[in-house]
C-alpha cells in the first residue's frame, strides 16, 4: 500500500519544491475547504471523513521508498528531500463535526500552517471529504426515508474495495445501523450483518437443504434468502425448517411492496409473527419512501448508497484564502477566475437558531481577531460549527475513535431535527436554510 | 490496511462455514461475472481490473488478526478457522483481457473451483471489476472524443484516495496517457504530470514572482497556470519570464474554446508558437467533443473520469452457473427470481468478425466439452475473448506487470477500431454489436 504521503497529486510536491527555493514555503497560510454549490436539488450535505483525515495527517510523512521515488524521478530537489525527511504537520485544523450539515460556502475544514505543509495535504484531504461527504449525504436521505426502520450497507461490491470501507463508515454517520463489509466491521466496530447469496441455495441439492444448513450453522435467528425459486414455497420451507422462531427472510427481486405484503401474511398465518422481512435490490431513498406502508422491517442498501444516490462525489475545493505577505502581515487572497472566484480572509461558520430551529448559516469572513470578536446578538442564538481537530500539530485523538463515529451519527440525527421540516423532502429544492456571508473587514 | 481476505462481505464466510459443515463447500463450481445490461445508452463497456484481481487472489489469506476477528465475533466455527489457516485459491480463472469490450451477458470473468474458494472471492472480485470497468469505460469515451490529443487523469481529489489510484490505472486502459496521482505513478509506472495550483500564484506577492519561481524550479518546459487573475496578462508575463520556449499554459475556467483561441493567437504573436495549451475544468467526453476545433493540445480530466461520467459503477454480478451434484456430475444451476433470472452452464465468449470488423458477440452456454468443441464455421472468423489468468492456482504473473497495463491500452485501441463506427458515437444508443447467447446442450 502507498503511504499517505503519496496519496496526492505530484504538483503538491513540485509547488513545495519551488516555494522552498524562493522562501514562500514558510509563509503562514490559511486554506479552506468548501463547496460552491450543493448537488443540484439537494437540501443539505453531511460532513464525514474528519476522523480519517486526522489519521492521514498523523501518518503523512514520506517513507524512504517514497523519498527515493521523488528523488529518482526528479520531482523535487535534494534540499526538498532533506526537508521532507523530517516532515510533520505542525499546523492547526478546524472543521465542521462529522455528522454536521453543510451548505454552499460553509467553511467545512480550515487548515492553518505554512504554505508548504498545507499544500502537501490538499489532495488527500479533498479525496476523503469529497467521497465521504457524498456517501454520508446520500445515507442521510436514505435513512430519513426509512424512518424508524434500520438500514444496512450492502454496497461494498459496487464500490472500489477500499472505498467500500469508507462508505460503510460514512453510512453510519448518515444514520445507517450496520454493514455487510467485514473490513469495516473490523476497523470501525460497525455491527456486521449478512444473510446468504443465491449461490448458497443453488449449490445445494434443494432449497430445503440450503436452509437446513444455514440454520444448523447460524441458528434459527438467521435470515434466509427466499427468492431463489418461488418465494411462497421458500417461506413455507423456511418456517418448516426453522420453526416460527425464524429470525428473518430476505427478498431481493420483484415488486418488493406486494411481495413483502404477501410474505407477511404468509408468515403470520404460519405463526411466524416475529419473523422480520428484509428487502434489498437497488434501493434508494425514493424506493424506500415508496415502501413506507409495506410490512418491511429493514432495508439493505447497496449501489445507490456507495454511489451517493446520483452524486458520487462532492464538489469540495481547497483554496488559499489568507497568507502572510513580505511585510509579515496576513493578507486576504482570492483568485478572479471567471465563475470560480473565491472570497479572501478566513471564515467562521455559525448556525443561527430560533426556538431551537435552525434559521440560517452564517459565514463570517475577516481577520482572526474580527471573526473571533464578532458580536452575534443580532442573530439570536448561534452555534459555532467548527471544532479544533489539530492544534499546532497536536491531534485530538478522541475524534478518531470508534466512539466518535457513533457519536457523529447521534450528532447528525440531532442536527437534522433542528432543520426546517422541508430539509427532509426528497424532491429537488432549495437548501434547507439560507447562507449569509458577512465580510467583517 | 485490511488484508485482502477482509475486503469482503461477512456472508461469504458464513456461507463457507455452513457449507463446510454440510460438505457442499467441496463441490466443484463455476461462477461467472457479467452484467445484465450496459449503462443506459452506452454502446460498449471496457474491461479493467484483472491485474488487480490477480494480486488480491494471490494474497487472499486471512492473517492471524483476521482469524482472531472471525473467531472472536463468532462469524465462523473453529473448524472453519482451521480450514482458513491454510487457504489458498487453487482454482482457475478465465477472463476477458483488460482493454477488451464487453456487452450485456458477456462472460467477463469465470471462476472455477470449489464452492468455498469461489465464494470467498466474490466480493473483492466484484468491487474491483465494478469500479475499474466503470472508469475504463468512461475513459474510452473521453479519449475517443479527444482524438489524437492526449488526456491526463487529474481526478484523484474527487475520488476516495485509494480508488483514485485504481482510477488512474483504469484510465490508462481506456486510453489516457498520464496521471497527476503520485501513488499511481509509483505503483504502476504511469507517467506523472502536473502544473501548479492557484494557491501557488496567490502565495506569492505577484503572478510574476510565482511564474519565475516555478520556472526556476522546473525549467521553461513547465506548464504555467494562467487564469488566477487575467489570462491575457498572465500569458504576457509567462512569455516574458520564460521566453518563447515556454512549455505550456493551463486554463482552468471560463469559456475554454474562446479562451484557448485567444491564448493561441496571443502566444503565436509573442513567438511562443510551440507553447502547448492544456485545458481543465469539469471536462467530460461531451465538453471535449465541443472543443475539437479549439486550438487545445491536451486535456486534464478529473471529476467526470473518476465518477464514470454518469455511471460510477458497473452492474456486474457474480453468479453460480454450474456445480457438482451429489452424483458427482456437473449440473447447470440458475435462479428464477423475477427479472433477475440467470442462465445455467458455463459460458464462452467469442466475437465474430467479417473483413476484420466485429459483427457480434457470441456467448456459448454448455458443458465444458460442448463449448470447447463448438464448430464456429457458420460464423466466419471468430476470436476467443477470454484468457486463462489463473490455472489451477497458478497465476499468470505477466498479467500483473506494468507492461501488461500499457499493453491493455494498446489492445483496447485495436479492439475499438474493430467495432462498427457507431460505437464511437457519444449519444445514447444500442450496443455497438448485438450479443447472441447460444445454448449448446
Amino acid at each position: 500500500m502507498p503511504t499517505p504521503a503519496m496519496l496526492t497529486d505530484m504538483y503538491e510536491y513540485t509547488m513545495v519544491d519551488a516555494a522552498l527555493r524562493d522562501g514562500t514555503a514558510h509563509r503562514a497560510c490559511v486554506f479552506e475547504v468548501f463547496t460552491r454549490h450543493l448537488p443540484s436539488g439537494r437540501r443539505y450535505g453531511v460532513v464525514a471523513g474528519l476522523g480519517r483525515i486526522l489519521e492521514y495527517v498523523r501518518d503523512f510523512r514520506p517513507s524512504a521508498e517514497d523519498l527515493a521515488f521523488l528523488r529518482d524521478n526528479g520531482i523535487v530537489s535534494r534540499e526538498t528531500i532533506a526537508w521532507l525527511e523530517n516532515f510533520r504537520f505542525s499546523g492547526t485544523i478546524r472543521a465542521y463535526r462529522e455528522g454536521e450539515m453543510f451548505f454552499a460556502n460553509s467553511p467545512v475544514l480550515q487548515v492553518e500552517g505554512t504554505f508548504a505543509e498545507c499544500t502537501l495535504l490538499e489532495t488527500v484531504i479533498l479525496s476523503v471529504l469529497n467521497f465521504d461527504c457524498a456517501i454520508a449525504s446520500a445515507a442521510s436521505r436514505i435513512t430519513s426515508a426509512a424512518g424508524s426502520r434500520p438500514c444496512a450497507d450492502m454496497g461494498g461490491r459496487r464500490a472500489h474495495e477500499e472505498a467500500a470501507i469508507a462508505a460503510s463508515r460514512s453510512a453510519i454517520v448518515g444514520g445507517f445501523m450496520s454493514t455487510a463489509n467485514l473490513a469495516a466491521a473490523q476497523r470501525y466496530g460497525i455491527p456486521c450483518i449478512g444473510t446468504a447469496a443465491h449461490a448458497f441455495t443453488l449449490v445445494h441439492d434443494s432449497e430445503r437443504d440450503a436452509f437446513e444448513s444455514q440454520i444448523h450453522a447460524l441458528g434459527v435467528g438467521t435470515t434466509l434468502l427466499t427468492d431463489t425459486y418461488n418465494v411462497e414455497e421458500a417461506i413455507r420451507t423456511a418456517v418448516e425448517v426453522a420453526g416460527p422462531q425464524l429470525g428473518g427472510i430476505r427478498i431481493d427481486s420483484g415488486d418488493l411492496a406486494s411481495m413483502a405484503q404477501k410474505a407477511r401474511h404468509q408468515l403470520d398465518a404460519l405463526g411466524a409473527t416475529g419473523t422480520k422481512i428484509t428487502v434489498t435490490n437497488d434501493l434508494d431513498e425514493y424506493a424506500i419512501a415508496a415502501l413506507a406502508t409495506a410490512p418491511v422491517d429493514s432495508y439493505g442498501v447497496g449501489t445507490r448508497l456507495v454511489t451517493g444516490s446520483g452524486h458520487p462525489t462532492t464538489s469540495m475545493v481547497y483554496k488559499l484564502v489568507e497568507r502572510e505577505g513580505s511585510d509579515g502581515q496576513m493578507h486576504p487572497v482570492s483568485k478572479k477566475s471567471f465563475g470560480k472566484s473565491t472570497d479572501g480572509w478566513r471564515k467562521r461558520g455559525l448556525r443561527a437558531y430560533e426556538y431551537g430551529l435552525a434559521q440560517g448559516e452564517l459565514v463570517l469572513a475577516g481577520t482572526a481577531e474580527a471573526v473571533a470578536a464578532w458580536d452575534d446578538t443580532a442573530y439570536g442564538e448561534t452555534k459555532d460549527l467548527s471544532i479544533t481537530a489539530i492544534d499546532h500539530g497536536d491531534i485530538d485523538e478522541s475524534l478518531t475513535t470508534r466512539d466518535a463515529l457513533f457519536a457523529a451519527r447521534d450528532y447528525h440525527v440531532q442536527a437534522l431535527q433542528e432543520l426546517p421540516v422541508n430539509a427532509l423532502s426528497l424532491s429537488d429544492g432549495e437548501p434547507a436554510i439560507p447562507t449569509e456571508v458577512i465580510t467583517l473587514n
